[in-house]
C-alpha cells in the first residue's frame, strides 16, 4: 500500500500510517501549537483513541506519522472524497499538518505533503485542498512555495 | 435515518438523499454556474455515476438534494470527517451547494446549509467548514450571514 512508506530527502524519517500506539505522540504535536494549545486535553486519551478508531477504519482517511527512528516528529491527515464535480472528481483534504519542534527546520514539512499529494494522485485524486488560519501566515507562504493556490476563502462555523 | 428529509420554510421542497436517478440533475445543477460551466461535460454521465457509486457506498457521504414535487432545485455534499483535533472531534465538509435558476431568492440556499449543519450536529460533529471560491462574493455575504466565520485561506493545487 503507498501509505506505507515514501521515498523522501531526510532518509531516516519514514511516512507511515499511524496505529494506536501512536496517538498519544500526534496529540503532543496537535496540542504543541499556537492555536492547537488552547483546544486539547491529552491527559485523557480516551476520545483521542475513539477518534483513531473511526478514522483508522475509515479507508477514505489516512493518518500519517514521520518516524525517525522511533521518534515522532511530524503528522498529517489525508481524506479522499469522491464527488461529483469536475467530471466525477475525488479531492484530497489536508488536515493536522504538524511538524515537531525539533524537526522544523528540516524540510520534513515539505516531504509529508509531497507524500499527501502523491498518495492523492495514487487514489486518482485531480485536487488536493487544505485550509490554514488566516493568522498562520509563515503556512501560508510554506503552501504556496508547494505550488497551491490561495484561490478560496475558508469558512467554519462552530457547534456547540 | 436524519438525511432522508427536514423541516424547512417551504413545505412543498423535500431535502432528501440523491439516487442514480438523480445523478443527470445534480450534473445540470453544478455546470449551470459560472465557475462550474468550463469544468462539466454532462454529455456522458459515465463518470458522474460512478462517483456516485463511490459516494453512495460510503457512509461518511451525504449527497442530498432539493426536491419541489419531484423537480430537483437544489444540491450539497456533505462529508464527515473524523479526526484527532480538538478532543477527537468530526467536522462535517460541505461541498458543490447549488441551488437551481427557478429556486434562486426563495431561502432554499438556507434551508440546504441548515439541513447541513443539523445533520454534522446528529453525528457528533463540531465543526462545519467550507470553501468558496474568493470571486463568490455574494456566497461569502451568505456564508457570513448563517454565522460562518472566514477565518481561513483556503489552498487548491490541481493534480494533472
Amino acid at each position: 500500500m503507498t501509505a506505507e512508506m515514501s521515498a523522501q530527502s531526510d532518509p531516516d524519517v519514514l511516512i507511515r500510517r499511524a496505529t494506536t500506539d501512536d496517538v498519544a505522540g500526534i496529540v503532543a504535536m496537535i496540542a504543541d501549537d499556537q492555536l492547537g494549545a488552547t483546544r486539547e486535553s491529552a491527559d485523557d486519551l480516551t476520545p483521542y483513541l475513539r477518534a483513531f478508531e473511526a478514522i483508522d477504519a475509515d479507508p477514505n482517511q489516512v493518518l500519517v506519522v514521520a518516524d525517525r527512528a522511533g521518534e515522532l516528529v511530524g503528522t498529517l491527515q489525508l481524506t479522499i472524497i469522491p464527488g461529483l464535480s469536475r467530471r466525477g472528481s475525488s479531492r484530497g483534504l489536508v488536515e493536522a499538518v504538524r511538524v515537531a519542534a525539533s524537526a522544523r527546520g528540516s524540510g520534513l514539512g515539505t516531504t509529508l505533503m509531497d507524500w499527501a499529494v502523491q498518495e492523492s494522485r495514487n487514489r486518482g485524486c485531480t485536487l488536493v485542498q487544505l485550509t490554514s488560519d488566516k493568522a498562520r501566515t509563515d503556512a501560508h507562504r510554506f503552501y504556496t512555495r508547494l505550488g497551491f493556490t490561495n484561490s478560496h476563502e475558508g469558512f467554519k462555523l462552530k457547534l456547540s
